[in-house]
């Protein structure tokens, strides 16, 4: 008998969920995965300051392989304000796409092990798995992808406020800012919203909701408000201006769930 | 000046998400608050077999302290069958509630630390959080507790798969198989469904869905399906009962996710 040919040795992709903001959140599976790299794609948006990547470099050194794994930044261009959002979009996934295709096929060679880690979890309100999906779908690089899951706000937020994020037997929305401010869907009463960078909580004052907010989760900036919404959505906008000014960007992800007619 | 009287010693009680199956998906964070435990609250409403048992021993076993915590079985009454189900659920809840607090008073001193391992996360679809906000109003015993975060199943459904589980921009609804048999609600295009015993996505066959299904994930027996709802759903509904044949039970999960209108 022959021996069946070995298979070309293909450049193997980790998608890693590392948490989100506390290096303790990081798996045993997660810190698995950033010891295995070889190189290590650095995706950033630029828009996150110093905190986010400080993370990142923690937990390179804190899990990563000696000597250090190579470091590829992937640098994205800045949106064309004069674009409409989901022309900007496209445009900015094609172009991370393109740098993605070019970093795996330059700079990992065949048999080697990349990474990106992912705030968070890859799940939620992330393009990582779409671009590599696009990749893969050009077929100009030889790629196998898996995915290491993580920590993810939604868990964190509902931690700090130690709440489950449903009621018994009911369901749990998950939206965003924008499509917050078109409502709710008919007989949704918990919504976790995200990716709010304009207070559209503000727009269900007087609507009979109580919010769990939280900001820069699992950092030393932390902050959580709970209450009435009608009673603390002043509270929470002027902490949330208070932190985007010290800090440059805020991360903030809340519960709303509307109180039980009396 | 005086010394400020010193605050009298409290029980502390972690809950800890473990994580979805996997030992590997602990996070760090809940490793150390497993170390951390003189006692820890062995909660197992029974119908799990053995696999989940199992799983946690490992847990103590891994990250335990040495002599080894001691462990508290917290055991259920059956539900009674001649109830209905709301009624069931509150009766057993209220036990539930009785049992924690007499395990908290009666087998935990004040200065120990005493934890509940949660499968997943405790945000989602568990009664955990709910029963220690009733022990800590009934005020029989003093007790502060933190909650661990855990990557939920949420999150591993969508790692297996690859996927992101929301559209761009698009709202994810999280619901029952019990919700899911009364139709989703308008608008909503994207739906993970937990606790489905019976199968209710066969109830969307026809409706134009694909389904991105999971069960025991994070385990030697995890099972994967994915496609087009019309053409996979037979096969869920066989390899789901030869599952739950085996194993005695079977936990699942899955995404449904409208297809676009050509």
């Amino acid at each position: 008998m022959t021996q069946p040919a070995r298979p070309p040795p293909v450049r193997r992709l980790l998608v890693i969920g590392i948490g989100a903001g506390d290096p303790a959140l990081m798996t045993m599976q997660a810190a698995e995965a950033v010891a295995a790299l070889d190189v290590v794609l650095l995706v950033d948006k630029g828009e996150h300051g110093q905190d986010l990547a400080d993370v990142r470099q923690e937990i390179l050194r804190r899990h990563g392989r000696r000597p250090p794994a190579r470091s590829i930044e992937l640098r994205d261009g800045t949106r064309d304000p004069a674009l409409a959002y989901d022309e900007a979009v496209a445009r900015w996934h094609g172009e991370r796409v393109v740098a993605f295709e070019r970093a795996l096929r330059d700079e990992v060679a065949d048999g080697e092990t990349a990474g990106i880690l992912v705030w968070g979890d890859p799940s939620l309100y992330d393009s990582t798995l779409r671009i590599v999906d696009q990749v893969v779908e050009r077929g100009n690089v030889d790629v196998q992808h898996t995915v290491i899951p993580g920590v993810s706000s939604l868990q964190l937020l509902a931690a700090r406020h130690r709440i489950p994020l449903n009621r018994i037997g009911r369901a749990v929305h998950i939206t965003t800012g924008r499509l917050l401010r078109q409502g709710l869907p008919p007989g949704v009463d918990d919504a976790v919203v995200m990716l709010d960078a304009a207070v559209s909580f503000t727009t269900l004052v007087g609507e009979g909701f109580e919010i769990f907010w939280g900001a820069s989760l699992g950092t030393p900036d932390e902050l959580l408000v709970a209450g009435p919404l009608d009673d603390v959505a002043d509270q929470i906008v002027a902490l949330r201006a208070q932190a985007r000014a010290r800090l440059g960007w805020v991360f903030d992800i809340y519960l709303l769930r509307r109180l039980e007619r009396a």
